[in-house]
């Protein structure tokens, strides 16, 4: 790893730099002191203090040079505090390099019961032991603060899909009000960074307005919410095709929740600089893999007997040691080894995805390797014996 | 690791090198074609091709030299035929090193349906789907030929607890009559071993009875069966009193199914070379793990927010790297790292432990450190902060 090769940002302190850009793709370092992240960068998701199946010397082994924590799930159990008492999340978990962590707003809303939104925040009910909780922006910058984030995300409702534009404009007004209340609550706390979110569905003029006011409040990198929320392709590309435009380009641009490799190849096309995903960790436990060639289901029973590897240019552990009749056997057997060789396969190609177009914009030739990307995909699954 | 360094074997020669005794422990080599065995030895159990929860590459970090696969299990999914095909076990399952396959006679009448036994064999349902079997001396031999085991088990009845004499006599024999079929099924297949198996449950006669039909056969080991099936550890040790002494010096002998570490050095301290077991993996998914001092349970509330690892002095990832606190949550959310920690933990405090009888015998110090060992244990368990 050649992390700090080429740093020009003064210790402690948080700092995107810009490299290249290739059309709307950039390429860049953000610095921190936990260590740099190249970008674009994808983000695996470590929910509950762990990014499941795999060792975090593997998921660095993967090329992830930040990790994302929920901070809905570890509110809950083991709870903020006492990871704080412990060291924090990265000694917690142990993981030295960048922690995201989410607000909590998403989650609260997808996964809690009794959920009573109010302009002062959320109240809702534990899905794990049913214990009553509270989150504001105030609660959710401590908690963040507490666990020891790096890039602490703003309190914000993710506006659901689909929303006429009247309830997406209130939604996104919450949302800016929240915003402001964030980062008052964040204050300054030098070598961590506070990220603010747009919202505003897929109506162009409210996407306008929302960054408007998070560029009025100020923030040290912008995610784009709201999308991947069952949209499609096609609609998050559309707003893709304007939404990153309207965020400053100083600062890193962050597509929270995608996703699919082409979807991914697509918003750094549009200039996104940032994702994160549970796609390839989930699908590692269900038996989906990714490759170059498109998703194979390991549970599929052409694989029984196949000796070929899942991909025979991968470089991943799974890919240089075991055949896919192996992985269909563990798999199908409910065997621990067969979420922990899909998920670090996964993994893997994410990662390599990303290298591979953090080079290609580098190189002036993203266009090109798009073209490559989409053809090789067009091509198919891979074939059959 | 230096596997290589003293060997005196002929290349491509099964052989057993008794290095020392110290009373009637024993620590020797046992020189395979795949890599040399240190024994006293401790072996993992690979059920279905992969040791629980664990990568081949960290088992054998853990000082493992040899792994135990299940027939029964290999046989029914993904086939002993399929997996010949696909180049043997070893390959299949990304272990280079030795593997004993147990006769899967065991786990047929602990695990199938519709077990009906007769002189010839044994006819079952498989427990996964239903699908009829039948395991005879020369299908097993077949099925562990195709497998391409190392060290292959003689198959046989494990006589069930608690049984009569004559109850324990007629299966006994029945056994022998099967271990001379095996024997003759198995062939001269040079590199790999054949192991007759003594039955005859706590009955010093039929011990002594089974143990001089074995020797008359002739094996390349002997096993010691019929034990560990809940007769507990003062019966079993007043078995291994002398049921070993009956088996030759100059041949491994392999303790089926043990055990507790306490049971492993008191079968050490009677002249037991091998040794297997799923409790340092089976305790690992369920929150149990071993210490110098004792079993912690990680499930339990005190270790909530215990900073200090589980042992200070245990040199494995999860103690290098993680808290008590650490480990207490991710089992109880259900986390695969907790089962990955632990079996992980637990497999190396047993190799730890193999390893420190060994160097006592080859010292001469087994007693003293026999006595340090309980002492330790007597302490009790780790001290709660």
């Amino acid at each position: 790893m050649t992390d700090n090769e080429g740093s020009t940002a003064a210790p402690g302190v948080f700092r995107f730099e810009l490299l290249g850009t290739d059309g709307k793709a950039r390429t860049g370092v953000i610095h921190t002191p936990r260590g740099q992240i190249r970008t674009p960068a994808f983000m695996p998701v470590g929910t509950a203090g762990t990014v499941k199946a795999m060792l975090p010397e593997s998921v660095r082994a993967t090329g992830a040079d930040i990790i994302l924590g929920n901070t809905y799930h570890l509110m809950l159990r083991p709870g903020a505090e006492l990871i704080d008492r412990l060291g924090g999340l990265h000694r917690f978990m142990n993981w030295p390099r960048p922690i995201l962590t989410d607000s909590g707003g998403y989650q609260v809303m997808s996964l809690a019961e009794l959920r009573k939104l109010s302009e002062e925040g959320v109240t809702f009910k534990s899905h794990i032991d049913g214990s009553r909780h509270t989150l504001t922006p105030e609660r959710s910058m401590e908690i963040q603060r507490l666990l020891g984030s790096d890039i602490v995300m703003a309190f914000d409702e993710c506006t659901p899909w689909p929303a006429d534009e009247a309830t997406a404009a209130e939604s996104m007004r919450l949302s800016m009000r929240w915003a402001r209340r964030s980062r008052e609550a964040f204050g300054d706390r030098p070598g961590h960074a506070l990220f603010g979110i747009q919202q505003g569905s897929v109506y162009r003029d409210l996407r306008a307005e929302s960054a408007e006011r998070l560029r009025e409040i100020g923030f040290d990198g912008y995610a784009i919410g709201g999308l991947a929320v069952g949209e499609g392709q096609e609609r998050m590309f559309s707003v893709l095709d304007y939404a990153p435009d309207m965020l400053p380009a100083d600062r890193p641009r962050y597509l929270m929740g995608v996703g699919k490799p082409e979807d991914i190849v697509g918003a750094v096309a549009r200039g996104v600089d940032m994702m994160d995903c549970v796609l390839p960790t989930r699908s590692g436990r269900t038996g989906q893999v990714f490759t170059r060639r498109g998703v194979l289901n390991m549970r599929n029973a052409r694989h029984r007997e196949d000796p070929r590897p899942i991909d025979e240019h991968c470089a991943c552990p799974a890919c240089r040691h075991y055949s896919r009749a192996y992985l269909h056997h563990v798999h199908r057997a409910g065997e621990i080894i067969a979420a922990m060789l899909l998920t670090w396969h996964n993994l893997h190609y994410f990662q390599e995805l990303m290298a591979a177009m953090r080079e290609a914009i580098a190189n002036g030739r993203f266009a090109d390797w798009q073209r490559a990307f989409e053809a090789e995909r067009a091509a198919g699954d891979i074939e059959p014996l």
